[in-house]
């Protein structure tokens, strides 16, 4: 069972619904990644799919989101996804506004605060510095800054856009001091995450960057070590 | 491991994101329909949270339905539904456009077909006659009937609307003779469920009424007896 | 006043959010679309914006389409389209479900049933041969086939799937044999005209071809031509 | 042609899709208000449905808004409401995500961003402290706070809920110390304007208090007073 807190930097992996990342095969990269935790110490989290949550959070030790959640509680909603389900399940956070899955505004309030009543640490992600603030308001512990343009290119969203991640971390801070940045969209490699960490980031999103990597391993502690080095300085 | 194939008449149970079948409620509720069909050999089929689907189809041999799936393939669908996904975690087949989780007319035609091509049953939920028939066009497997003011009220619609279930037997099996038509929509008891199946239906869609019954055993055993008899005529 | 009757065969236009098609711009090419009719006999409809339906339908004699409507009757609904709102402005009818603008399965029945109750002319838009004969199955008077991947591109549906126009003709009037079928998507010709005719269908909904060509006029007397020259025949 | 600039306190009227303010009633509406603004001097504004919104622009001199508009520019968007064209008929401003027409957070800020960049006065609707001041970092020039429970009950949001008003208007002011704060839901009567006014809110926004009530103009007269005679301390 997954016991691990929160720690910052955090990569946190989105699985999508890509195929390298679905059942079997999110539990084999789960594996990976907690061992590449286990030997570097860094904290990495899994966003599975939903019916891939419990499995995962059974067979590893590393935090597990989900990517989604509705603002309800138990009730009568079929085909919706209810936080209260995804905590017994074995989350401990979830992913909020995601650009494949945005919501709206009143949505978005209500998930932050059902989950955030049930222990569930909120990532909320935004893609552009007014919505980071906007987001900042409602009160998550995580925003994720991704510019939709970037996400799949590998174009890394901390070398393409600087000025973005740092302007929304002064913005997003700003409404709300206690926020946590994320940066998401492109990042591939540990000099992405490097960069991302040097602009004032506490940590990355990402996906096919890793999932989609011919060796997640590889990949994974290449960005670990951007990590770790930054650690010692 | 569930193996079991989809009988008829079925009673399929929507546990939607009720307490009483959420988690371990759900494994619970999930032992208690084994039992009853071992005992009396009808075919009940349970469709839980995406969460849970895993869960109860390696826990009991009665067929699992999601709630919902997207019209995708594998990709970059954050907080999406995955035939796919719902499939390897062991479902047996989906709902489709229930009145809580309705969907636009291509995204209908389009989650059908991709879900019949991974061999996943298909139940297509309407709210009218007309939509009946509508559906009926897109091909999907089953048909349930649920005029949304009878949701959750007790009021069978079996019993008070049964001209709507006879006709929209014909109008959609005009349509496509091969639709199965379940009766949705207030039923709790085995005289809804003898109601339905005399109407000409082959199985009931349920949630409330049995998932938040006092004693959920004797309530589905009075529904199975009603499957029995009319068998046995 | 707009006081015409939709005459089969029909070319709709459909001015989308264009600039050439906006405010002003309607307005003149509206008058270009009245003088075409007014020399050739040939029925041409056309679908402006909602604010733009009032100004076409007071200074244009050809029937005017509302662009999409939702399910509603008089009430509480802010920023919706209320049909008979359309209807006051002087619209004789208003597509529905167009692949830029789609609905719930239950909604376009919805708006199909009030718009039909307030004498408006609906006309249903399809991406495919199953969703066409679902949407016959609700009861509009036409049904326009558009496969969203032609849409804006210059090829004609009907000559680039001829077996779809012709398909969906069959399979439509299988379900409903008064449903009336119009051909879009990437009609910018005489010749495309002549072709979705030849093919079966009763008209075409265009919208860029003629919208944003150099000379509309020139344009849409090609397209009229084919079809008086059919009407020869 | 409507030439009036907004003023503050500002009464704004939400005409929805009421029976008693589309189409002629709606312009016999909006002539009751000119006269009560022209013997009061109070600034009144309307939000007419979409297809009203040049009928009124042309025929009153009272700044006009739209209900709603979508975050897009010219091109090919079906059935949605551009804002150029509602500018172009006539309208000075627009609602944005009224508990009725909700957006996405990432829509709201572009519907923002292109109605400012017009010229169009934005007033964006929350449902909350905490969406006020998430509204109030996208820089609308309005925001009108509304519980929608409260909306249509005639139980005004100023007395039965007077700290939210409060509340909300420090909080947002916090984030965007330039933007004005109306008051809305259940308004009916001066007193509830008045009350509005007190707690320090620039104007309210209402519906069915002035379009329902059976003189409509006594009530809006009632309404004026309570700015004047505030204006007048």
């Amino acid at each position: 069972m997954n016991s691990q807190k929160i720690k910052y930097p955090l990569i946190l992996v989105n699985f999508k619904a890509y195929r390298e990342a679905t059942g079997s095969n999110a539990l084999r990269l789960a594996k990976i990644a907690e061992e590449v935790h286990n030997e570097t110490g860094v904290c990495v989290s899994l966003a599975p799919q939903f019916c891939d949550i419990r499995l995962l959070a059974e067979e590893v030790t590393l935090p597990i989101f989900a990517q989604h959640v509705d603002p309800i509680s138990f009730g009568g909603f079929t085909g919706s996804v209810l936080p209260d389900a995804i905590k017994e399940a074995g989350a401990t956070g979830t992913l909020i506004n995601h650009s494949e899955r945005q919501l709206k505004i009143s949505e978005i309030a209500e998930a932050i605060r059902i989950s955030k009543e049930l222990g569930l640490t909120t990532v909320a992600c935004a893609n552009s510095e007014s919505v980071s603030a906007a987001l900042a308001a409602l009160g998550p512990e995580i925003i994720s800054i991704e510019p939709p343009q970037l996400i799949g290119t590998g174009i890394a969203v901390s070398k393409a856009q600087p000025q973005l991640v740092s302007g929304t971390i002064k913005t997003a801070k700003s409404v709300n001091e206690s926020v946590h940045i994320l940066c998401g969209a492109g990042i591939t490699s540990g000099e992405d995450v490097a960069a991302a960490l040097r602009l004032g980031s506490e940590g990355v999103l990402l996906a096919s960057g890793l999932v989609k990597a011919k060796d997640p391993r590889i990949v994974l502690l290449d960005m670990t070590r951007a990590v770790t080095s930054r650690k010692g300085v």
